[in-house]
C-alpha cells in the first residue's frame, strides 16, 4: 500500500468564488477533508468550500478545546493547545498511513497565520505534503475596499493589535503601509497609536472583508465600542505616485 | 448607453491553477482584456491566463516605454512613467466610455505592488470598479517551499532589497518574519544584512516560485553571482511553536 498525502488547501478569505482552481481540484480528489473549528462552532473554511465537497466524503472536524478558564498566555493554555495539535496530527496520521489523501482546508493561505501550520510541522517530515496557496484575508479586505495598499519600494508590515501602544506607534511610524489584525478590544489603543504615528487620517476599518455584509469605513468614522476580534485596519502606503 | 466597468483581475503567482474561480469568470465576461508588459516582452499575466481568454477577445497590451537611458530615480524617468500611465488610463477610458467591461489582468494581487494600481487611481472615481483579489507571488513562494512563514502574534514585513544595508539589517532584526523582494544584484548586501540580524541561517532563496522550474535553496547554499531581479528571500518567523 502506498503512503497517503497531506494537502494544506487555502480556500481564500470568504467569498467562495475566491477559491483557486487548484483548491477545487484538490477537494475533488481528496479521500478525507479535515477542518479546524472551535468546539461548538462550524468551520469557516468548510462553509467557504461547502459546494465543492463531494457528497458522502469523509469529513474530519478538528475541534479546538474550549479553554476559557485558562489565560491565553499561561503554560496551561499552551499545553492544552499543544496536546490538541498532537492529537490532531495523530488523527491525520491514521488516515495517511492507510494510504489516503487528506486535504486540510484553511481560510486564507495555509502557511500565513493559519492553524494548518501546526499539523504541517508535525507531519511534513513523515509524509508527502503539498500546499495549495490561497488568497489571504488581508488581500480580500483591501480588494473589497478598492484600496491600493503598497507599491514600488514601500515597506509593508503586518502587526497584531495585541502589541503595546508604544510598540504599535513605533512600528506604524516605521512602515510605509500596514495591516493591523486582531483588532477587537484593542481598538481604542490602536487608534491612539495611529494618531501618534500620523497614520490615523488614512486608516480604513474593515469587518467581514469579503462577505456580503462587509463593513468598510474610515477609522475616524468608527466608534470605539464594538470591534470584533477578526476586524482589521488597513493603512495604505504609496505616498509618491508617478 | 450604460457606462462600462473596470475590473482589476489578479491571476495569481504563476501556476495557472492558482487563478481563482472569480478571475476565470471575469475573463469570460469581459469585453476587453488589458495587460501590462515591457515593450518587446510578452505579459506574464497574459501567459498565466492564456487558456481562459475567449477566442477573438479584444486585447489591449499596455507597453511600458523602454527607458534604459534614464536612471530609475531621475525626474525624467518618473515623468516618462507618469506619461505612460496617463496614456494607459486614456486608452482604457475610451473603452469604458463606450460601455465596455475592461479586465486588466495582473500577476499576483492587483492592489499589492501591482502596475494595475496606477490606472486604478486614475479611473476609480470616474467609472464603476471591481477588484478580484489574487494569490500573491510571496504566498506562491512560501507554499512551493512548504515553509510556514508567520503565526500567532508574529510581526511580518515585506522589504525591498534596494534599501541600504544598515536599514535592511535593522528591519530584519525588528521583524519576526520577512519577505525580501527585488533581490537581483542586491544579494551580497542582503546576505550581509541577514548575517548582522542573525537571520541568515533560516533564510530561503526562491527563484520562479510557482513555475515548473522553481529553485528553492537555503540562502547559505546559494552563491552571490547570478540572482534575477524577481528572486525573493523568505525569512520564516514563528519561533515559539505550541
Amino acid at each position: 500500500m502506498s503512503a497517503g498525502k497531506l494537502i494544506g488547501v487555502g480556500v481564500g478569505p470568504g467569498d467562495p468564488e475566491l477559491m483557486t482552481l487548484k483548491a477545487v481540484r484538490a477537494l475533488a480528489e481528496a479521500d478525507v477533508i479535515a477542518h479546524f473549528a472551535k468546539a461548538g462552532n462550524t468551520s469557516h473554511a468548510r462553509a467557504i468550500a461547502a459546494q465543492h465537497l463531494r457528497p458522502g466524503i469523509t469529513e474530519l472536524p478538528l475541534l479546538y478545546p474550549v479553554t476559557t478558564e485558562l489565560p491565553a498566555c499561561s503554560s496551561g493554555y499552551r499545553k492544552a493547545l499543544r496536546d490538541f495539535y498532537d492529537d490532531a496530527a495523530a488523527t491525520l496520521t491514521a488516515h495517511l498511513e492507510a494510504g489516503r489523501v487528506v486535504a486540510v482546508i484553511c481560510e486564507g493561505d495555509p502557511l500565513f497565520y493559519g492553524s494548518y501550520m501546526h499539523v504541517h510541522t508535525r507531519l511534513a517530515a513523515r509524509f508527502p505534503v503539498e500546499i495549495v496557496a490561497g488568497v489571504t484575508g488581508m488581500s480580500g479586505c483591501w480588494s473589497a475596499a478598492g484600496m491600493p495598499i503598497a507599491q514600488g519600494d514601500d515597506v509593508f508590515t503586518v502587526l497584531p493589535a495585541t502589541l503595546p501602544e508604544d510598540e504599535l506607534a513605533r512600528r506604524l511610524t516605521d512602515a510605509d503601509a500596514a495591516v493591523v489584525m486582531k483588532v477587537g478590544r484593542h481598538l481604542p489603543k490602536l487608534r491612539r497609536a495611529l494618531k501618534t504615528s500620523g497614520r490615523l487620517a488614512r486608516a480604513i476599518y474593515v469587518e467581514r472583508g469579503t462577505m456580503a455584509d462587509a463593513k468598510m469605513i474610515p477609522l475616524s468614522a468608527k466608534p470605539d465600542d464594538d470591534a470584533p476580534y477578526f476586524a482589521v485596519v488597513l493603512v495604505p502606503g504609496w505616498e509618491e505616485r508617478p
